[in-house]
């Protein structure tokens, strides 16, 4: 039975994580983490920390890390923003940027949590179909909105649009914030952060929890414009002023820092990334041209549900969603060669076992 | 001037945090951060941490954590709802608890993080007045409304409210979600914890910022009936799944384990702050009788915002508001002895510069 105090609090549907099931005998394929640990510095870091500073809080603006991004990046640090994973960066986007009684536009095809976000802060969405290819229509984009959210590549899809296409997007919508989330840009693709010069409606949310195996940290940005940045700042200050820890603020830092770790380490996982789009087209896989740390593929004889199963009995998880249009699709996050082999080898038992 | 795309988009009114000034010769006193270090456990949980780890997301459930507190609470671990501070725990109950067209409740003087989150998530209000003792009149709540929020011990004052009185108010409000901020209680008072077995729409709300030294950790945490945590996390999962970052939530749990060092930390901080009340009386301070770990003083003869500036001067750092009613208070946390002893004799010097 409800009680009467229930009638006056928001109800909502959750978005749900990908399962994070415990074990060192499984392989974890299912939330796109980085197989490869955190740099060096990190580990550095985590040793040489004052544990005695804890007592303080943290700095509000996590400057060093800030800073180190800016210069990375070739922005300004007051266009830089640090949030609890880009998850936090994306809510308070959604927050700060789509208050607008016209729909927020997004294709039907992408990250889940951009729907739970409208439902929570009453935004109201309209989705744009992606074609037949998973593509993203730029015309799509140019009917009247309260604002425009995309992943490129966009999940779980893997597709990456050209920078014109983005442009395009950003150049039809100045009435508007543009939001490009960039999760999976450093896997192969090109980022917008060059066009935040032009486009002060534009933000680019991008995370430490793909590239640079921070997943566990909780560290997400963007880079926008002073004025958009600002107005993030001001929304996010009405939430929660301390929310960078002072652990967290350190390792993000070190991993900036090391260039090199962080570009063998995205070139191995796209090497291993591309021999597993082959190994899977070789075994009747219909796959995207993903450009993220995960592959998306779908078996011309076996549905994907069914292969779902098999390799969870076989302690390897990989995500699978029972939606519209990619009902018959895996994703798979990109692992170690020793994994992929593992996966790769799983596979083809499977497919063998029911004869094909 | 205004670009178009910022009609679309929420403009608020930021709270503005205490200053985190830098520099060693300083003496912090305006943030109430605990001025000893965290327990042993805390950095030796950071020295062992596997850095290796990091790559993986945390544990969304915080479930080592929350048991450790179920336990030491002596609730059930779906009772236990974990933040990023407890700002982060109640910015998101404001947003879960708070969705009613009638106004929430909360006092005049109080945390003034509340009505800007009323701002940020829209929500109605309306302060109740304090009485001319500072206290909360339990009266003032038997008004229709959308819910209601107070500190026990409230800040800035300090002042405590008996366990009476907040039953008062949670009893006469069972068609609203009550929420006590207990960010102080350790200091002194007495929890409101079990009322809740009584009560399923009385959510409380603590920190480990202040009693358990680890405000640059970020950890908050709420207590309450196991549907009220449900609803909680129905919000805090539609927001960001991923808040507690792993080396967090260790550092939290050995805080918890290590009750000898946190009832003896307590034990200091009351005793000197029972000093530091006396001397400061002495001197010709009015104070509140706070049960926190900070005092609440004004003088009789000189302005607040000139001792304010004049410790300053001095690199000793205390919060001072121009605002109505406590405009003419300072609110200064109690630090070490040593600290105390240099705040004090800093106070005489001002006073006789004064010839006071």
């Amino acid at each position: 039975m409800q009680s009467k105090w229930e009638e006056n609090i928001r109800t909502v549907t959750p978005y749900i994580p990908g399962e994070q099931p415990k074990g060192t005998d499984i392989i974890k394929l299912n939330t796109n983490e980085n197989p490869y640990p955190p740099c060096n510095g990190v580990k550095k870091v985590i040793r040489d920390f004052k544990t005695n500073d804890l007592r303080l809080y943290p700095d509000t603006d996590s400057t060093a890390l800030r800073n180190a991004l800016a210069e990375r990046y070739e922005v300004k640090p007051d266009q830089v923003f640090l949030g609890v994973g880009s998850d936090d960066v994306l809510s308070l986007a959604f927050l700060a940027f789509f208050a607008s009684y016209k729909p927020v536009l997004f294709p039907d095809i992408t990250y889940s949590f951009y729907d739970v976000w409208a439902d929570v802060y009453k935004i109201p969405y309209k989705t744009v179909p992606l074609d037949e290819n998973f593509r993203i229509d730029p015309n799509g984009y140019k009917q009247p909105n309260g604002g425009v959210v995309f992943p490129n590549p966009n999940a779980p899809t893997g597709v990456l649009e050209k920078i014109d296409t983005v442009e395009e997007i950003v150049s039809s919508n100045k009435d508007s914030v543009v939001i490009v989330d960039e999760a999976y840009i450093d896997f192969g693709g090109k980022s917008a952060v060059p066009l935040v010069k032009e486009y002060d409606n534009l933000l680019i949310v991008q995370t430490f929890s793909k590239s640079r195996s921070l997943a566990g940290a909780r560290i997400g940005f963007a880079i926008g414009s002073e004025r958009l940045i600002k107005h993030l700042n001001n929304v996010k200050f009405s939430v929660n002023s301390y929310t960078m820890n002072r652990l967290t603020q350190a390792c993000g830092l070190a991993a900036v820092l090391d260039e090199q770790y962080f570009s063998d380490v995205v070139s191995r996982i796209i090497t291993t990334r591309e021999r597993l789009k082959f190994a899977l087209s070789v075994m009747g896989f219909q796959l995207t041209d993903s450009k993220a740390n995960f592959v998306f593929a779908s078996h011309k004889m076996l549905s994907a549900k069914e292969i779902y199963e098999s390799l969870r009995k076989r302690k390897i998880y990989v995500r699978y969603w029972d939606k519209p249009r990619i009902g018959n699709y895996l994703r798979i996050t990109v692992g170690t060669d020793e994994q992929t082999d593992k996966l790769i080898a799983a596979l083809k038992e499977i497919l063998s076992e029911r004869g094909l």
